[in-house]
């Protein structure tokens, strides 16, 4: 499992708001929460998602502080997968592995800073994708590249195709890109990963099959409406090959009476619970027979 | 037509070399590039398209350049395309518009910084367009949604489905985004544009035919291989309807010994001459009856 961490400023606990309207007092409004429901969290899950839209939406300051969570996440021992989606010819896919997923060259850059793994847009080819696995290889790294999305309106892109629609050919493709020995760990499961979200169980089952070697990262659990059962077939037999991730549900659990009325004011018990919960549920279904 | 700057390091005239292993140090030297090519070609074209990638590579020091160098070709009179091929669902969507198109939201973020219109990866469907829809209404900025890309590697994505391929799959669905009568300028044109990489002249001009309303932003040209030639069937009648970039060929023009043997160490002059130069070919391309 996995909680991600898509912070919006006008939902964060009073406590946190910025004092200033500035992009700096933004970012540091959502790099206060950030690590607060890092701290929340790191008991209950071994990884992270943080969202870089979020982020960027403040700019250089939204950007700094991005790099500063996840340099933290890791000092809690977390992993963590920057969910980026980029996706852009190979000449240009290049500077964006560089500066997302390859060993910092800077000095003011921390190592640590860098992610274990990005999310990305494969629709321009292997070209897109290509120097993300050069720098995975080097690092040890991985990445996720979207396959099925969870949003009910990228039905009209992904379902294009009919009988054979178009994000089981980006099954296939995803597949190809990530099948090569090299990129193969002890496990069995390649460093090229895939975004498959759970819709009905058939055609989830197939895009398992198709991709047997592929780390699913699993979007859509709470608030986007999937329940746990959904996402059991996206695990291999024996509960591997596959994260779910739950972004809203956690962070913003203080939202709920239910967590509300048990913890009151104190935002963070409702965002750890809410990650015990969930990491509970998940683990009964994979651990169903 | 529109000068495309992607600026890389290790191709930077000997004097802008960075004198520190920073990420600041780099962007420093990326941005006083950026400055002088905006100078060098400002005269000649209306537009200027700056890719992220090359950005982000230098983290928060890059994106805060990549601002300043916005507000800097705003200063020169020339339009701004921000080449930042996002798409993520609805719900993160929103933030990337916040981030790069909806009027700042910050007072150290000065409005000047945001460009006229964005790139945009339109894969996971309306929901990741809209809301740089809805903020381009507000501004009277526009959008250019990916719909043919000019990387032969990414025919395997693109030329799926056969004689339907997916392409055109994306020009219906760009086509439809766009065509609310509200989103329509006084030129027919809509602020909902196309990424459309001029290939064979029959299947340009099909796509050409397929979204009348809207604006093609056309890569490919110089040092990726097409020609003027090929452009035109991207315009609409009277030359209206497309804008063709160059990148690399204009940019980078004083490693080319026909610019350079003129104009010895003066690398200015050579951005300069090979801007004009690309300016005055698809002009003549454009006028030809």
């Amino acid at each position: 499992v996995c909680v991600g961490i898509d912070p919006v400023l006008e939902r964060l606990p009073a406590e946190l708001a910025p004092r200033a309207r500035t992009s700096a007092a933004a970012a540091g409004a959502v790099e206060r929460f950030g690590r607060d429901v890092l701290d929340a969290v790191a008991a209950h899950v071994p990884a992270v998602k943080l969202n870089i839209a979020f982020f960027e939406a403040f700019h250089a300051a939204g950007i700094a502080a991005f790099q500063r969570l996840i340099s933290y996440a890791h000092e809690r021992g977390l992993l963590v997968i920057a969910d980026i989606k980029r996706g852009d010819i190979g000449s240009t896919a290049q500077f964006y592995a560089r500066g997302h997923l390859e060993r910092s060259a800077f000095e003011d850059i921390p190592e640590s800073s860098v992610p274990d793994a990005v999310t990305l847009s494969g629709y321009l080819g292997a070209g897109s994708v290509k120097p993300f696995i050069e720098a995975a290889k080097r690092t040890g790294r991985g990445m996720f590249v979207l396959v099925r999305p969870s949003d009910p309106g990228a039905d009209e892109v992904h379902d294009f195709g009919g009988e054979r629609p178009f994000y089981r050919h980006m099954a296939k493709l995803v597949d190809a890109w990530g099948s090569d020995a090299a990129f193969v760990g002890e496990y069995g499961l390649s460093c090229v990963g895939a975004v498959v979200a759970p819709k009905d169980a058939e055609s989830t089952a197939e895009l398992r099959a198709a991709m047997p070697r592929t780390i699913f990262l699993v979007p859509g659990y709470g608030a986007q409406g999937a329940g746990a059962e959904a996402c059991r077939p996206c695990f291999l037999t024996g509960g591997r090959g596959a994260i779910v991730n739950a972004s809203r549900s956690v962070i913003y659990a203080y939202e709920e009476p239910r967590y509300s009325e048990k913890f009151g004011q104190d935002w963070r018990k409702c965002v750890s619970a809410a990650a015990a919960e969930f990491c509970a549920e998940i683990t009964r279904v994979v651990q169903a027979p």
